[in-house]
């Protein structure tokens, strides 16, 4: 069951449950702040493969078969897959999880996909169009490098607005039920060895679920004009705090009702944005907001300027961090957006502008 | 309400309408033999832009707009967008549709992405997250070429078993009543006038709805092997047969039970390799099977080789010619399943195989 509160907010009366998820991510972001928490960490960023698309295929499927063997589910038990990337065509999706031959939505929302996925798979739970979905998304930063600005051995210069795009596979195991089944909880961290292509058991299930999603409000593209691709946080600013003014309004909340709100990438320089934008509108979220490309990489130290980006940073930081605080009942309720860049090599060297979108889902501890 | 009537088959109890829709084509697509159905046809494919992305993007914007006038609906009254084109990056959709300001979901899924809009925008409607939703996708020839094989300048040669990129866009608007207004009925083709960018009023409404959607069944990512970006037919008929066969199985349904099963751009080298699939999983389709790419193009005089394809393929044909037969009661229950290639220019360059996938609805007349 589920009730529209707004134009695109629905809420869900009856939750859809994150009962299992999995990160696995490159060496680089093993080595910033939440390095310890992911589930499998990289040796190099090739993942034992021969081009940098095929190693981001590596991480959708390393990430869909681990959040797939934590929740104790075969392939075949899921319903839909909602899988999505930043390389054209979606390519490291499309071969990376074609071997589990599940029932397939290709997506394209750039850095807000995790977003995306988790909202349609939500509605396709709580709709009983499945009874297990799972989403994935992926980035890789060499691989999205070469698809959107130059090749990595050209060596160009990065301004202090750039991101950092995440190496990195998020996955999510969606279900009706709180239906996780009891296992040791262990708080290991596997290194990718790449003699061997898979990664060991994990030991980190524990009973019920991870989270719940009680609620979300699907983003509109907002464009204000900025062509800026090496400053993509003022470009996606905009569309956040659309989104987010949408979901008080819909919702009749207020920030102090989540102990956090979280963007996905839009790193320091989005970040400060947002804020005013949002003080503009009357809302006050300095206290709440928190950023998974801020928290992701010591900017200073790892020189990734203005933070982490692309669509593994929010789904890697979620299924690492912001899920395990509200296992841990250190958070309530937070609200989760990812923020998603539109543009396209292409559409920047015709000189268009780079529109954003950013999608909102509450996520709740159980 | 709908019920899982398959592992990722849903019946739709209470049917979801697609109560108007709207197409516009290119100059050879024009020129065709349903070039009389189309709402639009250019005079030129560039459409008033400067660029083949440009024009694209016209496409969605113009077919999006004529579906909302000739249902009488303004963009804010619609909850959901569900959108999606071949382009790196989706931005034939992004630029296109951005100014609606519709809660949008991107998707991707090539020449399927019609068939996964209609599926998600059904799902959508039917779980009541949304009560009105639009679904849009194109294709352009030229930009195509450009993202996928050479620059039209470049005059590179075909082999027999290539098909040729549909320049069109095709719209739908979905709601759960059949409440399309009265209007007069004419059946008037606009023809795109280069000095004007909008296209001229829209007389042809009726009341009701053009058809419903009763079910689907969701594709499964397919992969043969096979490497050939000129015979994308070959490399799309598995995934269709698999769709196919799983359809079959999960309503207890048959070939005779559809006046036609209608693919989305196999052409004639992919329509006679489904067919004997078919045949050797025990089902022969040969009496319905019809695909968009064979229909839109004199193959022959039009020197198209396989038939048309493209994402717009399938969008233009559902909506001029096979909801007119619908609605004018000459089919009762149709198949529609568009079928797409997952590659992209660099996974073919790096000697990857073709993955495809196909979505089917069942569409009936009202």
């Amino acid at each position: 069951m589920s009730e529209r509160v707004g134009r695109a907010s629905i809420r869900l009366e009856e939750p859809v449950y994150i009962t299992e998820s999995a990160s696995i991510v490159g060496k680089k972001e093993g080595e910033g702040p939440l390095g310890l928490l992911f589930d499998v960490v990289g040796e190099d960023d090739l993942f034992g493969c021969t081009s940098w698309e095929e190693a981001e295929s590596v991480l959708q499927k390393q990430a869909v078969s681990l959040a797939l063997e934590k929740a104790g589910l075969k392939a075949e038990e899921v319903n839909l897959l909602f899988a999505g990337d930043l390389l054209g065509q979606s390519i490291a999706s499309s071969f990376g999880v074609s071997a589990f031959r599940i029932p397939h939505f290709g997506l394209y929302g750039a850095c807000s996909t995790c977003g995306e996925g988790l909202a349609l798979g939500a509605m396709a739970i709580a709709g009983n169009y499945a009874e297990k979905a799972v989403c994935v998304t992926s980035s890789h930063f060499a691989s999205a490098e070469k698809e959107f600005r130059f090749p990595l051995d050209y060596g160009n210069q990065r301004p202090l607005s750039a991101t950092w795009t995440v190496t990195g596979g998020g996955a999510f195991v969606l279900s009706r039920q709180a239906d996780r089944k009891k296992a040791e909880k262990n708080n290991i961290c596997y290194y990718w060895d790449t003699t061997n292509t898979s990664v060991g058991k994990n030991t980190q299930m524990s009973v019920g679920a991870r989270a719940r999603i009680s609620g979300m409000t699907i983003g509109i593209i907002t464009d204000f004009g900025l062509k800026d691709s090496m400053n993509m946080g003022a470009c996606m600013a905009p569309a956040s705090a659309s989104t987010l003014e949408r979901h008080f309004i819909d919702f009749g909340s207020q920030p102090s009702d989540y102990d956090r709100i979280i963007t996905g990438d839009l790193g320091s320089v989005g970040q400060k944005i947002l804020i005013d934008m949002m003080q503009k509108k009357g809302y006050d979220i300095s206290a709440q907001h928190m950023d998974c490309g801020i928290e992701i990489f010591d900017a200073q130290a790892q020189d990734t300027h203005s933070g982490g980006s692309g669509c593994g940073c929010s789904a890697v930081t979620l299924s690492a961090y912001i899920l395990k605080q509200l296992e841990e009942k250190n958070w309530k309720r937070v609200l989760f957006m990812p923020t998603g860049a539109l543009l396209s090599k292409t559409s920047f060297n015709e000189g268009k502008s780079v529109p954003a979108i950013a999608h909102a889902l509450i996520l709740e501890a159980c």
